[in-house]
């Protein structure tokens, strides 16, 4: 990376987050000179893009920084020579993740853009566009770091590492928001806290708190019971059970509580769905509509902080902070999706995890976790893990196997009747985004 | 072991498999010449011991074979200088067992023996007797191999294994069943075939089918999917859907039902109880009246056929293929339970598994399967592995939070309030079985 | 296989061996019934495989099996739809063994067939040749087993098991050997006895020698010391140190004098080449050339007593057992060299180890070692299979960097410009057999 | 740690390296502000003591910053209550050196410090005095982290490891120079640099540098060659061999040159002794005699730079950064010895191990190396740790066995005979030193 002409591609640049990744790229601007800014979108989000483009580019004269902007819809030329490029895509846009989260509600089930059925169907449409980009920066800019937003970042991160050689760090805001929580908690710096995060995204245990050197989990695990919060804007904030922490001992990440409280968390999602006909999808469709009614305002060139509304709090800071510290070598820690390789275990080499990592100039390296899981953690990864082997191997080759049995050994589904069905639904209404799928279909139909 | 000095002692001898045995030992006495043979019983098991007693000495009588029969309530005398200790016990006897059933069913979850919740109470009341039955093993007869029929017999086994220094071997008749049924399925000779099993008990899969030195896997996952049986007296028969069984790979066990057809299997059981109010227990026992009504006759010196009802079928078969195999070092192979050791490499090496293994005079070795599991095996596989880890770790230190965990963590239960709930109704009903508990109530309310 | 139809093609037929196997294969043939027996070799073998043909022919004959035998240069021919390929190929032959052995032995080296530098060149100039033969397996007898006498066995058996998808077992004579001379130790039958090999091919150790159910390990151990024998033709049987043995906990094998006694063992070999101007290679043709004579007698019609002054006892033995096993699905235990796939946890999964194995039709199946292996055993064993696998590296890419590090690596050398020295002799006399490393010299010339 | 109470305890604090470590507190003061300062030594150091202590209280005065130093007899009331506990004693002196040095050499071995039977014979009498301080800091101060220099540093760290409780962290200052060196060779600044270090102590391979996020260990290693240095003050500057380093594919560290150039190292290590009758502990002596007249010196107030020729350059650098890291937290990364725990996945759990750790207040977090060693290294790496794994157990128990299987293990030794030899000398030497092999022998001669 050369200083003065380092370039960043943003694919999905129309994304209503891209203002909060704006304004990182500005306030970090001094240890991260961004030469070159490429966003870019498809022709279905050229409207979006030009209104986000617009206000990025008031948003940088406004701050006085040399960036150069430019939005396409040439994602090679985006990808062309880029130092890192950042996905937040959306396949099938809003409408998609409505149909994720209301086909397994219609079958009792838990209805979530990331876990379970949902999050499979997700990771179905997207994994085949994410590898097309990766066959790109591996021909444009084979140096380049993919930084990958995109949800279910775990999955996608592992679908690059198993399928491409471009150098990829998944990336999720669950991890740095924990830590700030827990640091709000102790009413200490962020930097005084050393924090163990074990797992994989969005099923994530803090198993260890280190402040000023001495191992306070146990005390941290009796606080956070009657403790509020530890949740994301898109998860009910149920509270965790006091003996059942205790029990766990370590801290389920918000996630969890589709796992440990999925009868409530059915209920929840199930009788706001029963009364207004709409789900998480839907809100964030009225408040992106919001939103770009508000970046459209020419006044406008700061981050608004109806942004925060949104749900994605501290994204673009834990992206700059990863591209930043690659960039200077920081060596300090961050949680990120990597590549196992026998930092957790119990699980394949192969797999994507999320974990502590120093960030050097060539990407993360992941941290000793110095002792072994115990049951109560491991069994709930494993099989979870398992799930996401499977998805990635029916998302890159239209596998209907490996999509039957990933569905079946869900812990959130686990009937193979409910599994087939649910597949069945899946798979028609998400046609339009499965290729992969579609010609499978044509050999079989060819015999 | 000397040679006309063999010695078994079944602990449990007043059960109502014991002809079963009994049939046994004298269908193989010259290839297994046992001497003394000890039937030991408990005070609340004298009457049966009693009548079990005398049908076995008329048994013993008419096949001429010179086999000392003993009964007696001394288990010491009993282990004192066995070769052989089986146990086929049941603490807190059918009305415990009903129970099992009925709470999980009360909570909308499958009630059975030895899965799920009533496989995990059973647990909880067994191993602690176990565990006193190797201590006296490990003081009166220390070379003895311990044979373990006493369900959970996995999850037993494990205990066995982890704490004490007793050689065991958990024993079960479903494989020997399903070897039985593929025999039949492809009408040859069990011997001519090779069968591959992979699992845990009763959480078993079928994964290679070799036939005259043939692979016929793929055949025998077409072949099995139309074919009726593969199951077992005690669980509902459901048919494997082709499909599904394509896409596992490989054959699930009787007892994966209650795992990937939970929602069925649920529907049967609950409505069989709600229509009848009785469970399978309730069946057992009278049909269990109704054998030892049979077995007081003087005339009958066989196994009679209605035995057969009883559902152990095979049991009997397996154990004295057993024995037989460790007296004569015969290098057989069989599928027992033992410990891993390396051999499933996704699991822990200390914990129990069924695999094929070679049966020498030194005990069971378990034989190399070739080849990774795939992950919808081995995701099912590792988080009731899991469970049961939790479980032992529960059953012998009475250890609360570990049993939250393991019920939290059963596909089959998953819920943290619920398994909350649940536990604690298991610990009450139980309250007379589980010692290991109560000191540590004592213990919590002392302080 | 399909019987009646039983077809054996035996590679490097030519072999002064060879009488031995006719010899087995007439002895079993109630249990392994032969059909067509292809012996074949290459021109410069002409003339030794007509006098083996002719004895083998007069050896049929006289037996009076119905064994088709056949003589050819045609190794396609002899290949095509076999059941089992045998290889006791040399190549260069026994002038190539000599080198092997004084090239060393001029560096102050032990020199030795298998082990060490001798043993390096020799796998350098086989490796091609047997993955050669390797692809015409795979197209023309598929399904056929390769057994595999060449040495050194266990590198070549590695090879083939990284570079080719032939079903292959590597056999050695030693483990049956030492298992016959432990039985005559205890003066009982072999059968009687179960001992554990672990190790790979020429680096074994006999951890676990049971008896009538009995772990006798120590007493053995004590016996052993004192005892003559456990040695092999060609390797001097120095007496094992009381102590020693005792300090290793488990027999070394005949070849791990090479390692253990490496200053004696050096000291012989060089001696006796410094008295006679002859290595165990120059006795060997001389043994050979009179073997050979002794063959084209009319009136030989079996296998001569001479024979065993070769040096290969039991080598038929091993084989036909092997072969008989598999094709009667006998499920008995001998040691093979295989593809490691956990069972020895220190070594990679995909290495070539020498252990237990149950013989079934569709193959040999490693049996679990039920323990860790001790320090002393490991390290020696891991260093020398690290040699392995640069070895095969070397071999098969014509790779130098992996020669030069193989050598320097190998504990009977050591030193870099030791190693650097005698690899370039080793290159330059066998360059005739090298054609690996000749296409990379014109490649690097042609730069 | 209480800013402003720091304590440490320096066992051996009368050695001759004590004023560079001296130096370091000052010069690193503002970030490690050591309150209190205890140099402890025993009864035959006490002059010496005496001698270090005058120098160290002129050091601290003359630097005007408020550390209270003591010197004392008293190890008890040294450790008592301190943050850090160093270790830099040498049990039998340099006498025992000298004989570490010579006995090897009389065998036609190397004899060296740390590396081969010289290095065995340090472990067995070091051990059991670290472990009876250990002792006593898991008594008078638990949270203590011990910072070992005490050779050989990684044996010593692994006993520790195995068998106390106490955080201990093993430090040499090998890698921290050879990191300078290479900043050096490409003349940027240490912290430009990443570098990947793998292995044990003294047998450590430099197999990745990045310089400026690129991977620049392909360039190195061709610079490497023609480079000088590369070595330590007590080892021989032997050139590597260019295509040698090549074939590596990493730079081995100065150690290595005792078993990659075995040969010529002996050489010039016994000419050297054959010239002079002196080894190096023989010039150390001469040095540190003339040391401590310059210590004497009342006008000295800062170490001198004579020291340098001692030895140990950065000794106390490495020292000071790695306890600056850990009062600090810095989350620097550092190459130190510590607990395996599967970073280094050839090698067993429970080992030490010498690798880039995450310096956090808790101590060290060793990072993954993303890539498994190739056979090259892995080979040498895992025979030298089994080596260290039975030294321990000798040390530890005053096992004969073991000690016998580790020297016979050891690359530079390897003949059964001549290890047989070698420890009774070696036992007879330094009777005096090894109580734990005296037990012994009364237990065995009291049968």
């Amino acid at each position: 990376m050369k200083r003065n002409q380092l370039k960043i591609a943003v694919i999905g640049g129309g994304s209503s987050y891209t203002p909060e990744l704006i304004d990182g790229l500005i306030r970090y601007y001094d240890q991260f000179p961004v030469a070159e800014l490429y966003l870019v979108d498809i022709e279905q989000g050229a409207e979006k893009l030009r209104i986000i483009g617009d206000l990025a580019q008031r948003m940088i004269a406004a701050s006085g920084k040399p960036i150069n902007l430019h939005t396409t819809m040439d994602r090679r030329e985006a990808i062309r020579g880029a130092d890192f490029v950042t996905t937040q895509i959306r396949v099938g846009m809003l409408d998609a993740r409505s149909r994720d989260e209301k086909i397994p509600l219609s079958y009792g089930l838990i209805g979530q853009e990331t876990t379970g059925a949902g999050g499979f169907a997700k990771a179905l449409r997207t994994i085949p566009v994410i590898l097309d980009i990766c066959r790109e920066i591996e021909e444009l800019a084979p140096n380049a770091f993919l930084i990958n937003f995109t949800n279910p970042a775990g999955i996608v991160t592992e679908a690059v590492s198993k399928h491409t050689r471009v150098k990829s760090v998944g990336l999720c805001n669950l991890p740095i928001s924990t830590k700030m929580q827990i640091a709000e908690l102790y009413e200490v710096e962020e930097r005084q806290l050393f924090i163990e995060m074990v797992g994989i995204n969005h099923l994530n245990w803090t198993t260890k708190v280190v402040l000023g050197g001495e191992d306070v989990t146990d005390d941290f695990l009796h606080k956070i019971a009657g403790a509020s919060g530890f949740s994301m804007k898109n998860i009910p904030d149920l509270e965790w059970d006091a003996q059942f922490i205790q029990s766990v001992g370590a801290l389920p990440c918000a996630y969890h509580r589709y796992y440990y409280m999925k009868d409530e968390m059915f209920r929840e999602l199930n009788t706001a769905f029963m009364e207004t006909g709409k789900t998480r999808a839907d809100d964030v469709k009225e408040v992106e509509a919001e939103l770009f009614e508000l970046y459209k305002r020419p006044e406008l060139v700061t981050k608004p902080p109806q942004l925060e509304k949104r749900g994605g709090a501290y994204y673009s800071e834990a992206a700059v902070q990863l591209m930043k510290s690659i960039y200077n070598d920081s060596g300090d820690i961050q949680v990120v999706n990597v590549r196992n390789g026998g930092i957790i275990p119990c699980l394949p080499e192969d797999v994507a995890i999320e974990v502590n990592c120093v960030i050097k100039s060539d990407g993360p390296h992941p941290i000793s976790l110095g002792k072994e899981l115990p049951p109560q953690v491991r069994g709930l990864l494993q099989i979870v893990k398992a799930y996401e082997e499977l998805t990635v191997q029916a998302a890159v080759y239209g596998d209907y196997n490996a999509a039957l049995q990933a569905l079946t050994l869900h812990p959130l589904v686990g009937d193979e009747q409910l599994a087939k069905s649910l597949l069945q639904e899946i798979l028609v209404q998400n046609a339009a985004y499965l290729p992969q799928f579609k010609s499978r279909e044509k050999q079989e139909s060819g015999k």
